[in-house]
């Protein structure tokens, strides 16, 4: 079977040009428009010396112009690593630095980080190209679909951040799989609220171009500008976290959601409280549980189910296996291991610990703890380890545990996650100061906000003279978060 | 990315167990039904030796059977042969013995043939197993996408039937493929009534695993039923051929139709006139090209472009690549070639054909004659060769020609396609008689029926002094049909 396939963008604008594409404000851009803009792109981005193969970072907000840059950059044959905005310098340095980029593109200064090691560009808002630029021979007709579309960042439990390869493949077997559950209709247009650097908000671009389907670019973030976009451009298709939902439930707007067939909800748990509210205003949700280990989705509960199985994130998507670590039965728990198509290549410059995640028949260990039920419909009761879920970005206790050791004024210290009403979860840390400690709570915050992005900073300290340890002298952190519930 | 996925249809039971499966006479049967009654077959074919990576030959008429069957050879891990119940036993043992089957099953004995090399197996009507016999750990619970799922024959130019190897990645991206053009949605069922034996009745119970989509059985072929089980069964799609089209409109039985939501035409050109036929009638057709060595469609035509654009086959599915050989500009005649994961794994025993047919960038030369218009729309000139498309039945004069010759009584022959208004085209041949020759056309009919199948057999002949040859000595066709048409 081949696995050379046509460049995506390329082949939706030969198949329906005319087909709308992006709206944005008062654009609407048709396929082969945004073809054509891509191009230039493109030309503009090889003209500075961009090449096939290379790693090239991105760091910008959702825009028309991000789009553009990421096909111009699969026309080109480069490898997209995504840098989250909000990260602080020495973050964004780490990942830079160990996706090895020749080149760093970003939309304007705030988000410049600069290097020996790599060109900062800060982008024009239009590509500067000359008509006689226009050999395009070097333009990437085919993607191999083994082959890397884009690296995203991931903390994982040791706190380093972990590149994990994503291929062509994965995103566009991401695409169908949604497709077979959710279905399309050629009514149906894609509103992008979340991050496009985050594989949520990129997954809709892929499903853009497979489906031909236009996605709706709102102009920012806010809730009354995307019920009014949601409206205005008869949007039908959603992907939202949980905040999201407790936003519009807040505004009391939901009726601005009639024209909605489908809001597919990721980033986390979902609380009953929402699932409930949901299900008394007739929101058609998709649950679904993933990661950027998984290019997106791998199980959605959807219609009904949703309502039926209050608490399960479903059944795996149609070429995916998932698996309970060494248990048959329903019911018993253990790690959800998962299986399939989507499943990333593995994460950069790292085959040993990619080795550690995946069992000798293939299968990639999510970290998380689950089960089955009697009907086939899986339940998560524990994230990877301690991870926290914070507004749909994951926080991984151990970097900021790492990062607060490095301050040097702590013998020890714990993060857990704490409920929270707005965000769903935020960092708590209970510390042993190394005496004498002469800083106030103020004092560790600013020194952690060098290092740490915001969305990151623990939003409750707790000085103890000792942290809980089983016999074992693992620190117990379900102790830490009974007390917190205290 | 991983290639193995999950069996298809067990992975479709356990998604939506008590969604239909099959709609036939007056039984529903949901998909773990189906499923069971698949696992039952599975455990007696496998009683009677049948293996993994063992080719099984399947003879049979459309039927739940037949669908049961495919399947549990899938759990097995057998590779299936389908065998065109239409052959003659001398055209059976041949594909029999190419494809070095080790078992042969059928439904009766009439399509029975037997031999020392292989098991003729004439299925009882249940599968006879107790529920001691259920170890079922020889189950294949998974795919390779690149293994061999299917071998289907077709002739080609030689007249030598050429087994050629399907993949489970073709079925299903053949699937996913179709579901990107004409989308899917709930309600959708789809008759099945071209035979499962040739890739455009199989691909459709590919697409009701992969969707989640009921098939409707008819009991028989006759348009009448078929009528009665479209409007009965609510079916919304359709897989024809011209001629089906055809005689619904000489019943004036269209009104039947409103149901339909699409048809999808293959097998061979339609002729303008039912084209303007079902504009008048606004029928939604979807046109195909494709063939065995593609696993079904490759280009399709649907929507107003059907009407925009008469004479065209449309343009190529998502994932594959159409290109004239040789030719870059529109409306420029070459051989047609594609490129895609539909594409074939090859010629069973034939490397060297299969690399003849393949050019270095992996296009699959199909050798037809077409050309793009400047919208990018394809058109066929010419189909393979000199092949004739007879009621969606391929006919190779080439085949028809040897068993000619093999008879000893001509000096030559020559085969050509004669238009005609039932089946879109029929075999007419030519012939130069040997010295003496006291046979009449109905000796020569009754002496070819012993060797080709009724569908094959010549409907006209004409005796010649000597067949017209161009300079090179080659028989010139062309104007022995234009002798046809005078």
């Amino acid at each position: 079977m081949q696995t050379t396939v046509p460049n995506f963008l390329r082949q939706r604008a030969c198949l329906s040009p005319t087909d709308p594409a992006v709206f944005i404000g008062e654009q609407t851009i048709s396929f082969s428009e945004l073809d054509r803009e891509v191009q230039k792109w493109a030309a503009f981005l090889y003209g500075t010396g961009i090449r096939r193969q290379m790693s090239v970072a991105v760091c910008m907000h959702n825009s028309l112009q991000l789009v553009q840059i990421i096909f111009a950059l699969q026309y080109i044959g480069a490898v997209t690593v995504f840098i989250n905005t909000r990260l602080t310098e020495s973050e964004k340095l780490y990942q830079l630095g160990d996706s090895e980029v020749k080149f760093f593109l970003v939309s304007d200064e705030s988000l410049a980080v600069f290097s020996e090691c790599f060109v900062t560009w800060i982008l024009p808002s239009e590509p500067d190209v000359l008509a006689s630029d226009f050999d395009l021979s070097w333009l990437q007709m085919e993607f191999e679909m083994h082959g890397v579309a884009t690296i995203m960042y991931t903390s994982g439990t040791t706190g380093k951040p972990k590149g994990v390869m994503q291929t062509y493949g994965n995103h566009y077997h991401s695409a169908i799989h949604s497709l077979l559950h959710m279905g399309y209709s050629p009514e149906d247009r894609w509103l992008i609220q979340l991050p496009i650097f985050h594989v949520s908000g990129y997954s809709t671009l892929m499903k853009s171009v497979v489906y031909g389907m236009p996605i709706v670019l709102p102009i920012h973030g806010q809730m009354e500008h995307i019920l009014d976009e949601i409206q205005k451009k008869k949007v039908t298709l959603l992907s939202w976290v949980a905040k999201n939902l407790q936003d519009v439930f807040q505004m009391q707007a939901v009726h601005k959601l009639t024209n909605i067939r489908g809001i597919l909800l990721g980033g986390g748990p979902v609380p009953t409280t929402i699932l409930k509210e949901c299900h008394k205003e007739r929101l058609p949700i998709y649950l679904s549980y993933g990661m950027t280990e998984t290019a997106s989705q791998i199980v959605t509960l959807g219609g009904s189910d949703v309502y039926a199985k209050i608490g399960s994130v479903g059944k795996s998507l149609f070429l995916n296996q998932v698996r309970i670590d060494n248990q048959e039965e329903p019911f018993e728990v253990g790690e959800i291991l998962v299986k399939g198509p989507t499943v990333m290549k593995g994460y950069l410059n790292q085959a040993e610990e990619t080795n550690r995640r995946m069992t000798a028949d293939g299968y990639f260990r999510t970290g998380d703890m689950g089960y089955f039920d009697a009907d086939g419909f899986l339940y998560i009761v524990d994230r990877r380890n301690d991870l926290i879920i914070s507004g749909g970005e994951n926080i991984y206790p151990a970097e900021i545990e790492a990062k607060m050791m490095e301050l040097g004024i702590f013998q020890e210290v714990a993060v857990v996650g704490m409920s929270d009403a707005v965000w769903g979860a935020v960092p708590a840390v209970f510390y042993v100061p190394k005496q004498p400690f002469p800083y106030c709570e103020l004092d560790i915050h600013n020194m952690l906000k060098k290092s740490l992005s915001t969305y990151k900073l623990p939003k409750k300290y707790i000085m103890l003279s000792e942290l809980p340890r089983n016999a074992l002298g693992k620190i117990q952190k379900i102790a830490l978060q009974n007390q917190l519930k205290d």
